[in-house]
Protein backbone atom coordinates (compact mmCIF):
# COMPACT_ATOMS: atom_id res chain seq x y z
CA UNK A 1 0.00 0.00 0.00
CA UNK A 2 2.51 2.39 0.86
CA UNK A 3 4.37 1.44 -2.83
CA UNK A 4 0.34 2.92 -4.36
CA UNK A 5 1.01 6.13 -2.26
CA UNK A 6 4.71 6.73 -3.24
CA UNK A 7 3.35 6.27 -6.63
CA UNK A 8 0.34 8.57 -6.21
CA UNK A 9 2.98 11.10 -4.95
CA UNK A 10 5.46 10.62 -7.70
CA UNK A 11 2.02 10.85 -10.02
CA UNK A 12 0.88 14.34 -8.48
CA UNK A 13 4.81 15.48 -8.46
CA UNK A 14 5.01 14.59 -12.32
CA UNK A 15 1.79 16.25 -13.15
CA UNK A 16 2.87 19.63 -11.54
CA UNK A 17 6.28 19.33 -13.16
CA UNK A 18 4.83 18.62 -17.03
CA UNK A 19 2.24 21.46 -16.02
CA UNK A 20 5.01 23.76 -15.12
CA UNK A 21 7.32 22.68 -18.03
CA UNK A 22 5.04 22.03 -20.84
CA UNK A 23 4.55 25.81 -22.11
CA UNK A 24 8.00 26.50 -21.68
CA UNK A 25 9.96 23.32 -23.37
CA UNK A 26 7.65 20.72 -25.10
CA UNK A 27 8.47 19.39 -28.47
CA UNK A 28 10.12 21.61 -31.26
CA UNK A 29 8.50 20.68 -34.59
CA UNK A 30 10.17 20.54 -38.48
CA UNK A 31 13.62 22.22 -39.65
CA UNK A 32 15.73 23.82 -37.89
CA UNK A 33 16.59 27.45 -38.53
CA UNK A 34 20.26 28.17 -40.10
CA UNK A 35 22.92 29.79 -37.49
CA UNK A 36 21.41 29.32 -34.15
CA UNK A 37 19.78 25.83 -34.82
CA UNK A 38 16.04 26.69 -33.21
CA UNK A 39 12.96 25.11 -34.66
CA UNK A 40 9.91 25.95 -34.03
CA UNK A 41 8.52 25.44 -30.04
CA UNK A 42 5.45 23.34 -29.91
CA UNK A 43 2.34 25.30 -28.49
CA UNK A 44 3.58 28.86 -29.08
CA UNK A 45 0.36 29.45 -30.32
CA UNK A 46 -1.16 28.83 -27.03
CA UNK A 47 1.95 31.41 -25.84
CA UNK A 48 0.25 34.72 -23.73
CA UNK A 49 0.53 38.04 -24.98
CA UNK A 50 3.12 40.58 -24.51
CA UNK A 51 2.22 43.39 -27.11
CA UNK A 52 1.02 44.35 -30.32
CA UNK A 53 2.14 46.19 -33.19
CA UNK A 54 1.48 47.52 -36.85
CA UNK A 55 4.45 48.22 -39.52
CA UNK A 56 3.76 50.09 -42.41
CA UNK A 57 6.04 50.08 -45.80
CA UNK A 58 7.37 47.19 -47.65
CA UNK A 59 6.41 45.12 -44.49
CA UNK A 60 3.18 46.29 -44.15
CA UNK A 61 1.79 43.73 -41.27
CA UNK A 62 -0.25 43.13 -38.35
CA UNK A 63 1.58 41.72 -35.51
CA UNK A 64 1.79 39.79 -32.07
CA UNK A 65 4.61 39.10 -29.49
CA UNK A 66 3.63 36.24 -27.60
CA UNK A 67 6.14 35.00 -24.71
CA UNK A 68 6.47 31.58 -22.87
CA UNK A 69 5.95 31.32 -18.65
CA UNK A 70 9.70 32.50 -18.04
CA UNK A 71 8.84 35.74 -21.24
CA UNK A 72 5.88 36.82 -19.46
CA UNK A 73 7.21 36.37 -15.75
CA UNK A 74 10.33 38.85 -16.60
CA UNK A 75 8.03 40.94 -18.22
CA UNK A 76 5.18 41.46 -15.63
CA UNK A 77 8.01 41.87 -13.14
CA UNK A 78 10.38 44.32 -15.26
CA UNK A 79 13.30 41.38 -14.85
CA UNK A 80 16.44 42.46 -17.38
CA UNK A 81 18.25 40.91 -18.54
CA UNK A 82 15.60 38.40 -19.37
CA UNK A 83 16.43 34.96 -17.97
CA UNK A 84 17.88 31.82 -20.09
CA UNK A 85 14.86 30.23 -21.31
CA UNK A 86 12.91 33.08 -22.43
CA UNK A 87 10.99 32.42 -25.50
CA UNK A 88 9.38 35.17 -27.47
CA UNK A 89 7.37 34.96 -30.81
CA UNK A 90 6.46 37.68 -33.10
CA UNK A 91 3.61 36.67 -35.49
CA UNK A 92 2.83 38.54 -38.38
CA UNK A 93 0.09 38.45 -40.58
CA UNK A 94 -0.66 40.54 -43.62
CA UNK A 95 -2.60 44.16 -42.98
CA UNK A 96 -6.01 43.64 -44.65
CA UNK A 97 -8.66 46.39 -45.16
CA UNK A 98 -12.19 44.82 -43.47
CA UNK A 99 -15.14 45.65 -46.06
CA UNK A 100 -17.53 43.94 -43.41
CA UNK A 101 -16.06 45.83 -40.30
CA UNK A 102 -16.00 49.46 -42.24
CA UNK A 103 -19.88 49.39 -43.00
CA UNK A 104 -20.77 48.97 -39.19
CA UNK A 105 -18.37 52.00 -38.83
CA UNK A 106 -19.34 53.65 -41.72
CA UNK A 107 -15.59 54.35 -42.83
CA UNK A 108 -12.31 52.68 -44.27
CA UNK A 109 -11.09 52.32 -41.29
CA UNK A 110 -10.79 48.66 -40.12
CA UNK A 111 -7.41 46.59 -40.54
CA UNK A 112 -7.40 43.22 -39.24
CA UNK A 113 -5.24 40.15 -39.69
CA UNK A 114 -4.96 38.42 -43.09
CA UNK A 115 -3.07 35.52 -44.24
CA UNK A 116 -0.12 34.56 -41.91
CA UNK A 117 3.62 35.93 -43.27
CA UNK A 118 6.21 35.24 -40.92
CA UNK A 119 6.87 33.93 -37.78
CA UNK A 120 10.13 34.28 -35.48
CA UNK A 121 11.38 33.48 -32.26
CA UNK A 122 14.17 35.49 -30.02
CA UNK A 123 15.46 32.43 -27.46
CA UNK A 124 17.72 33.10 -24.70
CA UNK A 125 20.35 30.91 -24.14
CA UNK A 126 23.08 33.13 -22.32
CA UNK A 127 26.08 30.39 -22.87
CA UNK A 128 24.68 28.95 -26.39
CA UNK A 129 24.52 32.49 -27.98
CA UNK A 130 26.76 34.63 -26.03
CA UNK A 131 28.20 36.09 -29.22
CA UNK A 132 24.63 37.37 -30.16
CA UNK A 133 23.73 38.88 -26.52
CA UNK A 134 22.46 35.60 -25.35
CA UNK A 135 19.66 35.36 -27.65
CA UNK A 136 19.48 32.89 -30.82
CA UNK A 137 17.10 34.36 -33.58
CA UNK A 138 14.81 32.02 -36.31
CA UNK A 139 12.45 33.08 -38.60
CA UNK A 140 9.89 30.58 -40.59
CA UNK A 141 7.45 30.66 -43.01
CA UNK A 142 4.89 28.00 -43.64
CA UNK A 143 6.94 26.20 -41.08
CA UNK A 144 10.10 26.50 -43.33
CA UNK A 145 12.85 28.24 -41.80
CA UNK A 146 14.29 31.51 -43.91
CA UNK A 147 18.32 31.74 -44.87
CA UNK A 148 21.36 32.16 -43.37
CA UNK A 149 21.21 35.59 -45.24
CA UNK A 150 18.10 36.26 -43.38
CA UNK A 151 19.30 35.13 -39.97
CA UNK A 152 22.20 37.24 -40.35
CA UNK A 153 20.48 40.20 -40.19
CA UNK A 154 18.37 39.46 -36.82
CA UNK A 155 21.18 40.31 -34.62
CA UNK A 156 22.63 43.64 -35.82
CA UNK A 157 18.69 44.79 -36.09
CA UNK A 158 18.45 44.15 -32.30
CA UNK A 159 21.44 45.97 -31.17
CA UNK A 160 20.24 49.27 -30.64
CA UNK A 161 17.76 47.36 -27.97
CA UNK A 162 20.60 46.44 -26.18
CA UNK A 163 19.59 48.43 -23.30
CA UNK A 164 16.40 46.45 -22.63
CA UNK A 165 18.05 43.11 -23.49
CA UNK A 166 18.08 43.64 -27.13
CA UNK A 167 14.18 43.18 -27.03
CA UNK A 168 12.21 46.13 -28.65
CA UNK A 169 8.76 45.02 -27.40
CA UNK A 170 7.19 46.62 -23.92
CA UNK A 171 4.54 44.93 -22.72
CA UNK A 172 1.07 46.16 -23.12
CA UNK A 173 -1.22 46.00 -19.94
CA UNK B 1 -4.20 3.94 4.59
CA UNK B 2 -6.97 3.64 1.96
CA UNK B 3 -7.79 6.86 3.59
CA UNK B 4 -4.36 8.24 2.31
CA UNK B 5 -5.08 7.08 -1.35
CA UNK B 6 -8.52 8.25 -1.66
CA UNK B 7 -7.45 11.80 -0.39
CA UNK B 8 -4.67 11.66 -2.90
CA UNK B 9 -7.20 10.61 -5.59
CA UNK B 10 -9.18 13.31 -4.53
CA UNK B 11 -6.39 15.75 -4.92
CA UNK B 12 -4.89 14.60 -8.15
CA UNK B 13 -8.94 14.77 -9.27
CA UNK B 14 -9.43 18.24 -7.92
CA UNK B 15 -5.84 19.50 -9.14
CA UNK B 16 -7.27 18.63 -12.93
CA UNK B 17 -11.00 20.50 -12.46
CA UNK B 18 -9.09 23.49 -10.99
CA UNK B 19 -6.36 23.21 -13.27
CA UNK B 20 -9.35 23.10 -16.26
CA UNK B 21 -11.35 25.73 -15.10
CA UNK B 22 -9.24 28.45 -13.29
CA UNK B 23 -8.79 29.97 -16.88
CA UNK B 24 -13.00 29.46 -17.57
CA UNK B 25 -14.48 31.09 -14.48
CA UNK B 26 -12.13 32.45 -11.33
CA UNK B 27 -13.02 35.71 -9.72
CA UNK B 28 -14.73 38.91 -11.25
CA UNK B 29 -13.46 41.81 -9.96
CA UNK B 30 -14.99 45.64 -8.83
CA UNK B 31 -18.30 46.68 -10.06
CA UNK B 32 -20.72 45.20 -12.80
CA UNK B 33 -21.31 46.51 -15.93
CA UNK B 34 -25.20 47.69 -16.68
CA UNK B 35 -27.63 46.35 -18.24
CA UNK B 36 -25.89 42.66 -18.73
CA UNK B 37 -24.25 42.91 -15.33
CA UNK B 38 -20.34 41.49 -16.28
CA UNK B 39 -18.05 41.88 -14.18
CA UNK B 40 -14.37 42.12 -15.66
CA UNK B 41 -13.62 38.63 -15.66
CA UNK B 42 -10.25 37.93 -13.28
CA UNK B 43 -7.37 36.58 -15.18
CA UNK B 44 -8.66 37.52 -18.96
CA UNK B 45 -4.95 39.10 -19.50
CA UNK B 46 -3.59 35.19 -19.68
CA UNK B 47 -6.01 33.75 -22.08
CA UNK B 48 -5.05 32.63 -25.47
CA UNK B 49 -5.08 35.32 -28.38
CA UNK B 50 -7.75 35.18 -30.95
CA UNK B 51 -6.14 38.00 -33.32
CA UNK B 52 -5.37 41.78 -34.13
CA UNK B 53 -6.38 44.74 -35.58
CA UNK B 54 -5.84 48.34 -36.06
CA UNK B 55 -8.90 50.72 -36.24
CA UNK B 56 -8.01 54.39 -37.38
CA UNK B 57 -10.67 57.40 -37.44
CA UNK B 58 -11.48 58.34 -34.05
CA UNK B 59 -10.70 55.10 -32.72
CA UNK B 60 -7.22 55.20 -33.49
CA UNK B 61 -6.18 51.99 -31.67
CA UNK B 62 -4.40 48.92 -31.50
CA UNK B 63 -6.38 45.88 -30.93
CA UNK B 64 -6.19 42.44 -29.42
CA UNK B 65 -8.97 39.77 -28.85
CA UNK B 66 -8.29 37.38 -26.24
CA UNK B 67 -10.45 34.00 -25.62
CA UNK B 68 -11.19 32.04 -22.45
CA UNK B 69 -10.52 28.41 -23.38
CA UNK B 70 -13.95 27.83 -23.96
CA UNK B 71 -13.45 30.56 -27.02
CA UNK B 72 -10.61 29.19 -28.43
CA UNK B 73 -11.58 25.78 -28.23
CA UNK B 74 -14.49 26.91 -30.39
CA UNK B 75 -12.53 29.12 -32.75
CA UNK B 76 -10.19 26.28 -33.23
CA UNK B 77 -12.98 24.26 -34.38
CA UNK B 78 -15.05 25.92 -35.93
CA UNK B 79 -18.06 26.02 -33.76
CA UNK B 80 -21.11 28.00 -34.21
CA UNK B 81 -23.18 29.48 -32.33
CA UNK B 82 -20.29 29.46 -29.53
CA UNK B 83 -21.07 27.64 -26.63
CA UNK B 84 -22.25 29.16 -23.39
CA UNK B 85 -19.14 30.30 -21.23
CA UNK B 86 -17.68 31.77 -24.15
CA UNK B 87 -15.97 35.06 -23.24
CA UNK B 88 -13.99 36.78 -25.79
CA UNK B 89 -12.42 40.11 -24.26
CA UNK B 90 -11.15 42.64 -27.06
CA UNK B 91 -8.09 45.19 -25.65
CA UNK B 92 -7.75 48.08 -26.99
CA UNK B 93 -4.30 50.05 -26.18
CA UNK B 94 -3.58 53.99 -28.15
CA UNK B 95 -1.79 53.79 -31.38
CA UNK B 96 1.54 54.83 -30.64
CA UNK B 97 4.28 56.00 -33.45
CA UNK B 98 7.27 54.03 -32.40
CA UNK B 99 10.54 56.41 -32.96
CA UNK B 100 12.74 53.83 -31.91
CA UNK B 101 11.53 51.14 -34.15
CA UNK B 102 11.86 54.22 -36.71
CA UNK B 103 15.12 54.58 -35.96
CA UNK B 104 16.17 50.69 -36.66
CA UNK B 105 13.96 51.03 -40.26
CA UNK B 106 15.13 53.86 -41.43
CA UNK B 107 11.57 55.84 -41.89
CA UNK B 108 8.71 56.39 -40.28
CA UNK B 109 6.65 52.91 -40.32
CA UNK B 110 6.16 51.63 -36.89
CA UNK B 111 3.04 51.46 -34.51
CA UNK B 112 3.25 50.12 -31.34
CA UNK B 113 0.00 49.48 -28.42
CA UNK B 114 0.06 52.61 -26.46
CA UNK B 115 -1.62 53.38 -22.79
CA UNK B 116 -4.37 51.25 -22.39
CA UNK B 117 -7.78 52.42 -23.53
CA UNK B 118 -10.84 50.36 -22.97
CA UNK B 119 -11.66 46.84 -22.73
CA UNK B 120 -14.40 44.75 -24.00
CA UNK B 121 -16.07 41.32 -23.13
CA UNK B 122 -18.50 39.59 -24.84
CA UNK B 123 -20.28 36.82 -22.53
CA UNK B 124 -22.16 34.04 -23.91
CA UNK B 125 -25.33 33.15 -21.93
CA UNK B 126 -27.68 31.68 -24.46
CA UNK B 127 -30.49 31.57 -21.64
CA UNK B 128 -29.70 35.03 -19.67
CA UNK B 129 -28.78 37.15 -23.10
CA UNK B 130 -32.11 35.51 -25.32
CA UNK B 131 -32.57 39.10 -26.00
CA UNK B 132 -29.28 40.04 -27.74
CA UNK B 133 -28.47 36.66 -29.27
CA UNK B 134 -27.71 34.93 -26.10
CA UNK B 135 -24.65 37.66 -25.89
CA UNK B 136 -23.92 40.05 -22.64
CA UNK B 137 -21.81 42.87 -23.37
CA UNK B 138 -19.22 45.26 -21.12
CA UNK B 139 -16.87 47.61 -21.37
CA UNK B 140 -14.56 49.44 -19.08
CA UNK B 141 -12.06 51.41 -18.94
CA UNK B 142 -9.67 51.81 -15.48
CA UNK B 143 -11.95 49.08 -14.17
CA UNK B 144 -14.79 51.20 -14.15
CA UNK B 145 -17.96 50.34 -16.46
CA UNK B 146 -19.23 52.47 -19.38
CA UNK B 147 -22.69 53.96 -18.63
CA UNK B 148 -25.94 52.58 -19.56
CA UNK B 149 -25.89 54.27 -22.85
CA UNK B 150 -22.64 53.06 -24.03
CA UNK B 151 -23.93 49.82 -23.52
CA UNK B 152 -27.42 50.02 -25.28
CA UNK B 153 -25.23 50.30 -28.69
CA UNK B 154 -23.40 46.96 -28.13
CA UNK B 155 -25.52 44.62 -29.34
CA UNK B 156 -26.72 46.83 -32.76
CA UNK B 157 -23.41 47.14 -33.98
CA UNK B 158 -22.53 43.65 -33.75
CA UNK B 159 -26.16 42.38 -35.44
CA UNK B 160 -24.80 42.70 -38.76
CA UNK B 161 -22.37 39.85 -37.75
CA UNK B 162 -25.34 37.58 -37.33
CA UNK B 163 -24.10 35.03 -39.31
CA UNK B 164 -21.17 34.13 -37.61
CA UNK B 165 -23.02 34.30 -33.74
CA UNK B 166 -22.86 38.51 -33.80
CA UNK B 167 -18.51 38.13 -33.20
CA UNK B 168 -16.86 39.79 -35.98
CA UNK B 169 -13.23 38.77 -35.13
CA UNK B 170 -12.04 35.73 -36.93
CA UNK B 171 -9.22 33.32 -35.71
CA UNK B 172 -5.64 34.47 -36.53
CA UNK B 173 -3.34 31.12 -37.06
Amino acid sequence: MRRIVLALLAVVALAGVVAYMAPVSGQADGEAAPIYGIKIPAGYRDWRLISVAHEEGNLNDLRAQLGNDVAIKAYREGQLPFPDGTIIAALHWNYVSSEENNKVFGRVQSFIAGAPKNIQFMVKDSKKYAATGGWGFADFTDGKPADEAVHKTCFPCHEPAKARDFVFTRYAP
